[in-house]
């Protein structure tokens, strides 16, 4: 049991935020070694006087972050790292990526179709025979299979057919699932990357193994360097940065030869050219494509996919079929219905188009009004990425955009190696009367924030 | 990888049955060890002169039934086994624990309460906040949360309280997720038990420890001596033999001090006498109860829960949080609805007077046509346990049985040691008109069988 000082500014509040920025900070820089055991949250609480509450979530917080494991009986202690991190990162006291509730890639669910969702529900309860109620195929039920087999090769250009589809809980599930069936036990993924995908990797018994990701997506060389056979990637539009994987890269990724898990989560969305398709259909053979419809319907429904050669396919329905037996199937019937009558693609092309006028309205305002912010990776997706000058706190910015309404995140948690401040910004909830009143307001923030 | 001698009679078809029930045989009796690889089905395929589906489908029956294991580009072996097998069961030939369809615990699904059902869905959609569609609390929606709770404590005495539950997508999922928060290495299980809890225990990383149970239930002097800290038992009614707990055993239980994950799942039916309260209301410290409106509704629902204790309900919603980010909330506030506005009780009091009465209409028959049956495990939940004459093999009256739309499952494939011929017979879906027919047509059929 380690001993650990923590010095805490009372005036500031957010106690359990500085705890957090203070242990990640210790953790960072080698100064809490991997697999130190931390004090019990009671006997932290009573060191630094604080309730017990504020040391839990805390601790919380970076189980969440993957810095600590904790497991019951066995207390909380640190997280072995794959890779030396190089230096300390630029900025520790960060905003917290959220266990759930609004992200910066969720969509505007006002917009949910509720009654054509309805609708579909109505039709399938109306029409399905009662064995379909029984114990499902946990693969995902033949309707829904067949209907997304030919949405994905028309849309996503996915080399599918419905023996290697497997419907799955959304991404989330559809990666963890993978990574089980495949025992992988280094995986390679990129630098920055989403903060939740290192909790997910850990908990499928893997060990991140983060790889940089520049201008064109993932660096090719530096993955082959890193000794992992299987990499986790988001080529259609990288989080955070919603980098386009260049031509390039796809080639040498496909010509690297190891397994890739391909995370589509919001190739829905891709405003100033035609879509690019999926790297599934250039190596059916090694790429796994999970995907969703969180961003497209709603990420409550929990329904998504994964598309693998069918041996895996076949591996990773056993492993739901013994884990826990499937989706529920009246709304993979509904699904299968909403896309068999038009009303998927209606929607989409729909909520595309008022995507698109949000972003433009809030691109805009900030070239007016915050010039010194570049603007990137608006190409795809329902989030921006904002280089913020040198001297901005990314936390504080991220902190102020949340406190409008926006669904912000600060890069600094997403990376493994030291990078300019930076925030994602989600855009698909900001009507467009509301973007340059936003702007404004985050600009008043941060100027009074950085005369402080 | 090992050379097979497998004998097949062509003349007699099902050889994928067969191959299965002779490599299930070897492995029994030892002729094939723990960690022998087999031939790729490729291989086994052109020695045997059958498709490679034949083998293929083989090698999947004993993967499901936990004989073998599997792992993409490692091949098939033989599983470790954790108790030896003291003789080979008497019967081999046994037909297949269907991956999915119709179980024996199945309800009638021509049941299901669909117009109820789409109301409560309407009204959710009708009057649903936009933000409860977007990602969730993994742990649950709060409003079925608070439901459950208050559901579970009056009609199965349990200890909870929302905080308590986790929501997941049934009883498979929550025992998965139990055994995975708790790092459980040995896991004892009844001897006999689901042939699909096997395969489920190895798969969330634990080893199945066999321990004996009788007329009595579990015998927990033989728990005590297995040196296993976890139990996983169904003391509400045990599958297969349909034996509930004693009251001296469950006093037993509760001193033997360890871990208990009791699989609460047929539980909403027991006609002769009152409900007997959860394991969990007597040591809501140390029993996980997992439950699911499986039965009470449909399997194809995929809505279950655990009541755990606080810091083992918060690692599982966790642990959910981070492989799968929870259930689909839509039907979670529909189930709250149902139970709220009554429409659930009524469902259960409906149906659990239609159950007793085809109960009642089977085992009449069954006494009156085949008095050589004796006729077991029938105080609740929807299957019986037909302990059958010495002569009758409980195969081939498994298939009898499943051939005239009863939902059967031979009790050999259950067994760690071995036991007399058994079947286990669902009766939820057998209308009282077609009770005695059945039976009749059963004893044509075994008759004609023992003649041959």
């Amino acid at each position: 049991m380690t001993d650990l000082h923590v010095p805490l500014d009372r005036e500031r509040g957010g106690l359990a935020a500085q705890i957090a920025a203070e242990l990640r900070g210790s953790i960072r820089d080698g100064r809490l070694a991997p697999g130190t055991r931390l004090p019990a949250s009671r006997d932290l609480a009573a060191d630094l006087a604080v309730s017990r509450g504020v040391v839990v979530e805390a601790y919380e917080q970076l189980v969440a972050e993957g810095f600590l494991v904790s497991r019951v009986g066995k207390g909380t202690h640190v997280a072995a790292v794959a890779a030396p991190r190089q230096a300390p990162p630029p900025r520790q006291d960060t905003v917290c990526a959220p266990f759930y509730g609004h992200r910066p890639t969720s969509p505007d669910l006002s917009g949910f179709p509720r009654e054509r969702w309805l609708a579909s529900v109505r039709h399938v309860l109306a029409t399905l025979p009662s064995d379909a109620l029984d114990y499902g195929d946990p693969g995902g039920v033949p309707e829904l299979r067949q209907e997304l087999a030919g949405y994905l090769k028309r849309v996503r250009a996915a080399d599918v057919r419905p023996e290697n589809l497997i419907i799955v809980g959304g991404v989330a599930q559809g990666l963890s699932l993978s990574l089980l069936v495949l025992g992988v036990e280094r995986l390679a993924i990129e630098d920055p990357s989403s903060p939740r995908q290192v909790p997910l990797v850990r908990r499928a018994g893997a060990t991140p193994v983060p790889v940089p990701s520049d201008d064109e997506g993932l660096n090719v060389k530096a993955l082959a360097a890193s000794g992992a056979d299987t990499v986790l990637l988001t080529p259609a539009h990288h989080y955070p940065t919603g980098v386009v994987l260049s031509p390039g890269r796809r080639a040498e990724l496909i010509e690297w030869g190891g397994v890739v898990l391909e995370d589509d989560y919001d190739a829905e969305f891709r405003f100033d050219r035609d879509p690019v398709g999926c790297l599934q259909g250039l190596a059916p053979d090694r790429v796994i494509l999970s995907g969703s419809v969180s961003k497209s319907l709603a990420p409550g429904l929990r329904l998504g996919w994964v598309a693998a050669p069918e041996d895996l396919a076949a591996a990773v329905r056993r492993a739901r079929g013994e884990l826990d037996l499937g989706s529920p199937v009246i709304e993979q019937y509904a699904l299968a219905h909403f896309l068999r009558t038009g009303g998927y693609d209606r929607h989409l092309r729909r909520t595309r188009r008022e995507y698109r006028r949000r972003r433009d309205a809030l691109v805009t305002a900030l070239n007016e009004e915050l010039p010194e912010i570049r603007v990137r990776g608006i190409e795809a997706g329902l989030h921006m990425y904002l280089e913020l000058p040198e001297d901005w706190d990314e936390a504080a910015a991220a902190a102020a955009a949340q406190a409008l309404g926006l669904a912000a995140e600060p890069v600094g948690p997403m990376r493994f190696s030291p990078g300019p401040p930076a925030m994602v910004v989600g855009f698909a909830r900001v009507p467009v009367h509301r973007a340059a009143e936003a702007v404004q307001e985050l600009k008043v923030r941060m100027s009074g924030q950085s005369l402080d």
